[in-house]
């Protein structure tokens, strides 16, 4: 069986979802779809609206054969760690390629991008580095550095690193570039609005942002219904008549609120991703903002980007500190999150050449890097605040199986 | 003037506090009453029902002239180190006397009592550390090694350490002794029944404890009026309607819950008072229970007294360790809470006497001993949770004045 593997968050799944599963299978021929799914913190560094097996669930709906999670340790960091593990596990677990949405569209300028930025490695650094000094952002200094290496070149042989998705791309081509991977790059236009989008009208595609806020907005069931296959709606009402909330920061506030102000200055910079006495500003920042909204728009500074701000409060949420990031460059396990028949058959097949470990079901261990994943779903699930008996859910979930 | 000082809790202000009010300035033929009192954590380890100046207001209308806090680092503490602080404090604002409520009734036992202990010290820490080894708690293998030294005395010449207003009182006395201070202590005899008993009928004194229980229950203000005065009631009723909820372990929980959660074993036993492994069960114990009292029943054990326990997690709550604990021995300042006009009129008088420094005012402060209890009343106000911009209210609250 061939298998093509895809990274997703799936926050919630939508027909973007949808078409990009399908394309993927059509696209590389594949007999199965892998995906790569981050647990309940996500890379914008934030709470999943709803819970990993409940985005599996919706996962395998909308065509997924196999839900395999991305590690805490790479699921909540920047584009590049976050990309090599991705890419790590989809070759880990055998798939000959992995297909991803971009605005470029094509192959070949991603190739060509790679290999103009590692040809002139040096000078794109410095680049960077004299930006940021103007006050810059990273990926906005990273943007003018790369305008500048190409400002001579013929355009549409390099990929636009302006657009978010064309990033997340290349660090994938990237990824699998430098670890020399049996495993090939395909990607297909992406047909979506723009990320931060509200849901408009006459469209049957709307960005998972759009979505999120008609649900937190309580939109009609019929509203989302356009944009959202069937099954995945089910899934969103059933967690909220079972559970009552979404995950958000706006949910998650009075705990994370009350962990910046019981900490010092010092502790809150012990945590990762945490730089240059931004401690300072969060911690004020705290003392006075009663809502998360509040919180935020003190933060916010043209150095830092509102991701890497909430990537920093995922961290001091659950205790995450530059020691435990620094120890943990690579998956070290598979943990199955969900299967179809298809995909268990898959599974079987192949399960003498898996590269790590395949977990389907987890036990107390001593493997760090899952351990973070365990932490990581008690936090999200004591944040959700409605649930009895929150605490090992990882213990007692077994994979979704439909 | 003459000032007579005691130390006080008032959780709440009751007709006991009244009677031992009243008591204390009659005995001792003071001018004014002044009390130390503690913050919004107390020495049984647990938040406060009321906030520090509501419960400085109901000292007030109950007859004392000034209140000054007892700072947290005490107020939490031992029994031993609770009393030094208090103690310090009622000698350096000047009181020639402290008055408290006993079993006992009369000072000369405890003086014997203490001379006793002092002349037969290591004898009797010895049989301490033996009793504790058998498995006793602390208090228990004192009381058992203190009944060793007194086998063959009088027994009405030696305090009966079994009570524990007796024991406070001892250590009240030990405190003053071994300053060398100029106070001189008076007691009076408790009247009120033992200190866990739910009200009972018929009487109009009842314990601080079942009156808590009372107002937790939602008694008729009949009920509790029985019991305290009319202006205290009116406090009760003030904060309930203005905060909505009552401060108690019940309340913090799911902060206190998160906060152990989120931390590794390592850290929670860096927390001042855990010691010997304890951090294992808190930790084990917080993840199955969704309420205080099922985490107290499984965590309590003959090893460690409800109050020694409940201290840990005050501490755990606040984020103070044991270095921090270590660090401070003595009282620094004199922090005025509250005061009558008769109160004002003696500070006048004494202001250039005063042995430590009177803050009416709290400004940003590098007072470490200063900043827990600004901390402290953060970390109450989120616990709270009812109250908009809770944070920082010792920089916004004068002393309440009457």
């Amino acid at each position: 069986m061939r298998a093509t593997g895809v990274v997703v968050e799936h926050n919630p799944f939508h027909n973007g979802h949808l078409y990009h599963i399908k394309e993927s299978r059509e696209n590389t021929g594949a007999d199965i779809v892998i995906a790569v799914m981050s647990g309940n913190f996500l890379q914008r560094g934030e709470p999943a609206l709803v819970d990993k097996w409940t985005r599996a669930q919706m996962a395998l709906n909308g065509g997924v054969d196999l839900v395999i999670e991305l590690p805490y340790v790479f699921a909540t960091a920047q584009a590049s760690d976050f990309a090599r593990g991705s890419i790590s596990i989809l070759e880990a677990i055998g798939c000959s390629s992995f297909c991803f949405g971009s605005e470029q569209g094509t192959i070949e300028p991603f190739i060509n991008t790679y290999e103009l930025i590692t040809s002139q490695k040096e000078s794109y650094q410095l680049l960077i580095k004299q930006f940021m000094q103007t006050g810059m952002s990273y990926p906005k200094a990273l943007n003018e550095a790369y305008a500048t290496l190409t400002v001579n070149k013929e355009s549409s042989s390099y990929v636009d690193l302006s657009k978010p998705n064309n990033i997340l791309g290349y660090h994938y081509i990237e990824s699998a570039l430098q670890m020399d991977a049996q495993i090939q790059p395909v990607t297909i236009q992406r047909i979506v609005a723009g990320y931060h989008d509200d849901i408009e009208e006459d469209q049957s595609i709307a960005s998972a942002t759009g979505i999120r806020k008609a649900i937190f907005d309580d939109a009609s069931i019929q509203e989302i219904s356009q944009y959202m296959p069937l099954s995945s709606v089910e899934n969103i009402l059933k967690w909220k008549s079972d559970i009552g909330v979404f995950g958000s920061w706006q949910q998650f506030w009075p705990f994370l609120r009350f962990t910046i102000l019981r900490m010092s200055t010092n502790e809150l910079s012990t945590h990762a991703e945490v730089t240059e006495g931004i401690e300072n500003l969060i911690k004020e920042a705290a003392k006075t903002s009663d809502t998360f909204e509040d919180f935020m728009s003190v933060v916010k500074s043209k150095r830092y980007t509102w991701t890497r701000i909430q990537r920093m409060l995922t961290h001091i949420y659950t205790g995450f500190t530059w020691t435990d990031l620094h120890h943990h460059k690579e998956p070290t396990y598979l943990r199955l999150l969900g299967m179809t028949q298809n995909g268990q058959k898959y599974l079987n097949e192949n399960k003498k050449n898996l590269a790590l470990p395949l977990l389907s079901r987890v036990a107390a261990t001593k493997d760090s890097l899952l351990s973070y994943d365990i932490h990581a779903t008690d936090m999200y699930m004591l944040g959700i605040q409605s649930r009895i008996n929150p605490i090992g859910m990882d213990y007692r979930t077994p994979p979704i199986s439909i």
